[in-house]
């Protein structure tokens, strides 16, 4: 048995994000399982390999965790060395600790690259540091899928202690604004939505915390997207010069 | 003017672990800034390149943060290329706000670069996802360099609610064990420290918070460290098997 799962972080979008050895293992792989999030160039850098896609779509798992956990050890079994693809990181809202865990236990040896997580490129490629001095010292990374007010670490979250990041959160981002006015946010906080990170297609939307519910992409529609919340939001203005970034549209819906 | 500074997260230590797009990076540079913490195989990707170390040793800066913006800003009106290599991700603790800022103000183009923060990839490649259902549906990243009794985010954050990570705290982990332990965290929280995350040297404890002050690499020394608290630690028994890390010795005081 020479079969072997890597699980590889594809990064928040852009190929050119993909770490050296993530490369290298598509470069091998036999067969690629990814998320639906992962882009079409990135799969062509797998000349050899059988491709499916398995990720959600609009919510809805297209293929259940227990079926990917069987394909991958069923695969590896065969001698097949297969590469799982995740968007971001695959230990940062994955599952790629259940399918380590699955792995393990069935005795298939794996290994876990980690990838550029869209929690730290998002805000970065809109020109976010989630950290700056005199700003933030500290940074929280939740879901937005969340029931009730509020994702539970942010219910006790000192107002303005740290730079807010939340993934998966553009369904929900007016509940949560609510939320943290209501646990004492200022509604003046600086916010960033940004769709896309690391596309061509990437749009942001910069305004205050008591707006961020009526933000919406320049360009329409509800693509996934990345919310970042802090005093470190103000920087992009001078950081994310539109001469470098000429696909981002920044509408700049400042303060309010 | 045909200059440019690129800012590039190298990631954790492994020189596998850098972008695609930061080894072109590096391939085309004329002159590297790099940090401390980078690794030496790192900089022979830049082949081209005049390079200076410009990090800190002990805590101490062997350049001055000024002084490192006048070179970017002096070397790219000069016409060259420059990439200024951080360890891990350039807007995670690593100032590159501020050198982005500098840059802007100076009129210089430049470039932000993600990199795989050791944030996320030291728990990673130490068999801990930062998330994992039922243990953590989110994370807190906090600076070890702190004054009083924690750092001030980790002042408000309920016990259990977030999986923490530190840092550069191993000098100061004593003193967030006893902040935390204060502030109502179990000392049964499983914690772990990862030193050299990475790199061959890597090596790992995993305890409890009650005993993170007595944490010593198996190696000895007291290299740069990350810290790890929460139940996805207990994770780290089942994903980071001997086989797949052989470099990595895993000093399993487990509980207390």
């Amino acid at each position: 048995m020479n079969g072997f799962v890597s699980l590889v972080g594809a990064g928040p979008g852009d190929p050119e994000l993909l770490t050296l050895r993530g490369y290298r293992a598509l470069q091998r792989a036999d067969l690629v399982l990814y998320d639906a999030l992962v882009a079409p160039e990135m799969l062509a850098l797998a000349p050899r390999a059988q491709r499916f896609g398995v990720g959600k779509r609009c919510g809805r798992p297209q293929v259940r965790q227990e079926t990917i956990h069987a394909l991958l050890i069923r695969a590896a079994r065969r001698g097949r060395r297969v590469v799982r693809l995740k968007g971001g990181d695959p230990f940062v809202f994955g599952r790629g600790g259940e399918e380590a865990l699955a792995l393990a236990a069935a005795g298939v040896p794996f290994e876990v690259i980690p990838g550029v997580s869209s929690a730290l490129a998002a805000p970065a490629l809109a020109g976010i540091p989630v950290t700056h001095r005199g700003r933030a010292s500290a940074f929280v990374v939740a879901s937005g899928h969340f029931e009730g007010e509020l994702p539970p670490v942010l219910e006790s979250v000192a107002p303005g202690s740290a730079t807010l990041v939340v993934l998966m959160g553009v369904t929900t981002r007016a509940r949560l604004a609510d939320g943290l006015l209501r646990r004492g946010w200022s509604p003046r906080t600086p916010t960033a939505l940004v769709w896309g990170a690391g596309r061509p297609e990437q749009q942001s939307w910069r305004g205050a915390l008591g707006n961020l519910g009526h933000a919406e992409p320049p360009g329409g529609g509800e693509p996934p997207g990345t919310i970042v919340i802090g005093d470190v939001v103000d920087l992009a203005a001078a950081i994310a010069a539109p001469a470098r970034a000429p696909q981002e549209e920044e509408a700049a819906h400042a303060g309010s």
